[in-house]
């Protein structure tokens, strides 16, 4: 078998073998529905709240305010929705930037549709939003503003501390909302020390089962359900709880966050030594992700070539890439995100991003240089020629 | 190990042991995201769509009418919500029983207040709607008709072609969905041959993963999304595939099909054997299901004593059983089923459910009835003394 060379962990990771080997077990001894009141339903429960509270360890939160979803998106949209039906008193404007997610910018869209003003808040050329825009933007009845942490396609991170000094400023009561998809068992996030009042995760970005994610909702925010039915967590997610999905998805952040540092200094590495190559043996190659992005993604454009070409002839070597996002792919988009950061479509054209995991070695990133040297002349598009 | 007497099937079930196989192999060896433009997204794709063809060969449907979702609560809420937001002028009548599972009568109770109009069909002594009640609620404006299939608690399957006749004559218009999260892998039942425009089953009920569901879509009828995002299942359900359940659900689907008519022969033989024992030992036991029922839920009730205490007793003996739906067993509350139904006070706090699968046995059932004759004129209150 040839060695793969897997660089789309920001699409999705591979799962942990101890989180597999968990979720096997729990589906075959503790089946029971945890809504059931006999033993094999208690013990079901139990692993629910045990899983409860390895999520709530890693975000130094109370177990009480984690709410489990089937996934990223879901916690997004329990976000911004349940908030919303939950405070209709709250105010009609509410604030995003252009960089979203689109479970978070579809969300907004449709708000605007039904009466909510919505601003988007500018980032600059380092992906970060325009701190003087949100000022701008802030009013004294702004109900909700939501930011994308770690930015999907560029690891751009936006400075939470200051956004919440000019949310304190100008509108204390607006309710602060994070996606923590691409940051959660990355970048340490702890919501009650940083004054986010939600927060949302996904698991099988941090080597957890697909078909998972979380919410933190900070004691006293009111959300109503956007799925309404038997009455599970709180009455905030109704539906069977997926009792193996959730007891994967508390191992993964065990594990996770367990090695989170080392696996933080180990990648890092890996980006500065992928970087150093990239500069020196691609001159004309652009660095899209900021220095101060998360090292887990690093987004990269090769000029005079479409990258979708690129991560074919790549795949032929049994590396793995993107373009953007996994999710924007498919609809062969610009991406949104290196447009708001003033890229020119030249450069989004051949843009490529890496995304890293700790199982990742120096050789993996090796290969891929080797490979891009490789490759790259041969697709390359000379002046003059047609794209 | 003492050996385990599962009769609470219809809250969940037992995985196949070669579904939870599979779901280990995919998570291992098909990690990728279905939205992947490169192989290990290609591969995950290609086991989603042939998961979709499993469900769709099930349903005798075209693979197209299948959407993916985390579950029965989901794909309830879908179809409902979803209809009549892409359908705001399709009228604001809509229709469904007094005996649905909460996932479908907590989403008509929220559209009440948010103004629709809605009628509850009340069911006769058998649990089966009042034909009557229904021709005289249908009007040539209602939007929406919902039933669940077989129900939950009792077993008791609603007449879909005699309900489909009421609607032809009065209000052709109107959109059928159907809950089947407890018929699917039971009952063979085809949407498209029965003119049922949406449908909703689950896996977990049918020995397959928790988190799963689909929601059968009849072509030409729209739907909008509950949850927004990276356009996931032609965009009507956003979020990362969770590529294992999905997988895991195709194959618990092949399987039961497989046998759905032997299984269905072993279990209604099953029901007989039980309840013949039922009523020759417990002369003032009342059998709440009706005879014409699912025989895989058998609701009992044994007056006199209270359920909870008999569940417990059981338990002790390795013998798992519900006292009416595990959803709504947590809140403790009388079972709204048997309400309708006009069962006493009395009956109802005595009510058992007893539900099957193909793995029970006939040995299984005469330890239960053993079981009961113990524990039965133990926990029993004496007439005059207090419950």
């Amino acid at each position: 078998m040839i060695r793969e060379i897997y660089l789309d962990n920001s699409s999705t990771t591979k799962p942990y073998d101890e989180v597999v080997q968990y979720i096997y077990e729990v589906s075959k001894d503790f089946y029971g529905n945890p809504s059931s009141m006999h033993t094999k339903g208690i013990e079901a429960e139990n692993l629910v709240k045990h899983a409860r509270v390895q999520l709530a360890d890693a975000l130094k939160v109370d177990a009480k305010e984690i709410c489990f979803t089937s996934g990223g998106t879901e916690s997004n949209n329990l976000a911004i929705i349940g908030f919303l039906k939950a405070n209709p008193r709250a105010g009609k404007h509410i604030i995003t930037s252009e960089i979203e997610h689109p479970s978070i910018s579809e969300v907004y869209k449709q708000l605007a549709c039904v009466g909510y003003i919505v601003d988007y808040i500018p980032v600059d050329s380092q992906g970060i939003i325009k701190l003087d825009a949100l000022r701008a933007a802030l009013e004294s009845e702004t109900a909700l503003i939501s930011f994308i942490h770690t930015n999907n396609e560029t690891g751009s991170i936006q400075p939470i501390e200051e956004i919440n000094k000019i949310r304190k400023a100008i509108c204390p009561a607006a309710v602060l909302h994070i996606d923590a998809v691409q940051a959660f068992g990355k970048t340490r996030i702890y919501p009650a020390s940083c004054n986010v009042d939600l927060l949302s995760i996904s698991s099988h970005k941090i080597h957890g089962p697909k078909g998972m994610g979380a919410l933190y909702i900070r004691k006293g925010i009111k959300i109503k359900p956007i799925l309404l039915g038997g009455g599970q967590e709180k009455s905030l997610r109704s539906g069977t709880e997926n009792v193996p999905g959730i007891c994967g998805f508390g191992l993964a952040t065990e594990k996770t966050f367990a090695d989170i540092n080392e696996s933080y200094t180990q990648v890092s590495a890996l980006k500065e030594h992928f970087l150093l190559n990239i500069k020196k043996c691609f001159e004309d190659a652009m660095i899209n992700s900021p220095e101060q992005a998360s090292p887990y993604i690093i987004n990269v454009s090769f000029p005079n070539l479409k990258s979708e070409v690129l991560l074919h002839h790549l795949e032929q070597t049994n590396i793995f890439v993107s373009t953007g996002s996994a999710c924007s792919s498919l609809k062969n988009k610009h991406s949104h995100v290196l447009k708001a950061m003033g890229v020119s479509s030249k450069y989004i054209d051949g843009a490529i991003r890496f995304s890293l995991s700790s199982s990742n070695t120096i050789s993996d990133m090796d290969e891929t240089i080797n490979a891009l040297k490789e490759i790259i002349p041969v697709i390359s598009i000379k002046r003059g020629g047609k794209l």
